[in-house]
């Protein structure tokens, strides 16, 4: 019997480098991206089922009545989910899933999907963060400022995580999820059937 | 501020290898082993507040009155028991403690300590079991018989536990150890001051 895989669902504010962390993780042979299902026009390049599930309005709202999605928000006039489905079946391969996403769609989540593991991704400190935005150079001043204020507010909710991962380095910061990772798949919580495994019984 | 210690509780069935483990675990700079109170006589080479602290049962009667003791039990005719006060002294040091104890114990030092970590370890099944206690050689086959019996009872316990670590190999399971301490250090719980630290307040 395959092992199930864990959901990972990643949160953190602009400048913590959630971007960067998840890229390196689903690289990893056993760690998949979520897939959303959105309203929005797909781009030119954007494939059904890779980038996103594209669906029509009706569609995602009979998604939203049946309880087919993990969570869902809409953003400039475009409705964005992640359905239920995709998640379940690549944890059943024994995928362990990525989802980045914020604050409050990581709670309706952990609501719907308690045995989800919760990461909060923060840069050290304020100034740091204040250096990493500056740095992208796209934004101005003001921006930054409203990014810093929002990262404050978001900090907020950093106690109903699971846990907090300082985004000091990026080699550091993966392998500290990836630690997280391995240490929840020896809960004795996730490991239900170990008697029966020790008396050879499965 | 110097981050506070884990205190690690780790059992498992004869035949576990949780002495192997914990020799690994304590030859690291940031483990320390908890030393135990006895009534019993020291040894030749045994010194007090090293191998134990040696006490009369006078006092260790008044360290159970006073609740001085994470845990205790008779074996044999002579008290042990895990004083609170050493095990806290080395957690606020930093030091993680460590400490190799039967079930009871472990399930009386979690409700005087919930902050504490319970490891079960477990041999990967009962076959290994069987042939780490005969390849012992130094105990007949009814002794055997009864130490598998044994574990199995233990086994029943194991969903009391936070954590079970499959030892298989002595590297793998102290690795696996030294993972789930990792993980436990990034937990919010214990990162309550996180915010504060990301204000650079304190």
């Amino acid at each position: 019997m395959k092992k199930q895989g864990l959901l990972v669902i990643i949160s953190g504010p602009s400048g913590s480098g959630k971007g960067t962390i998840v890229e390196q993780l689903t690289q990893r042979e056993n760690f998949s991206l979520s897939i959303s299902a959105t309203t929005r026009a797909p781009r030119e390049y954007e494939q059904n089922g890779v980038h996103y599930f594209f669906r029509t309005r009706e569609e995602f709202q009979r998604m939203i009545t049946q309880n087919e999605l993990l969570e869902w928000a809409e953003f400039c006039g475009n409705c964005y989910g992640t359905p239920r489905a995709y998640v379940i079946e690549q944890l059943q391969k024994g995928q362990n899933v990525i989802l980045e996403i914020e604050v409050q769609g990581a709670l309706q989540v952990k609501k719907l999907y308690p045995e989800g593991v919760l990461i909060f991704l923060v840069p050290p400190n304020l100034e740091e963060l204040g250096r990493r935005l500056t740095n992208r150079g796209t934004e101005d001043k003001e921006t930054i400022n409203r990014r810093i204020h929002r990262a404050l507010e978001e900090m907020e909710f950093v106690q109903d995580y699971d846990y907090v991962v300082i985004n000091d380095t990026v080699a550091q910061a993966t392998q500290d999820i990836l630690d997280i990772v391995h240490a929840e798949t020896m809960k004795c919580s996730r490991n239900q059937d170990i008697q029966k495994t020790f008396k050879g019984e499965i």
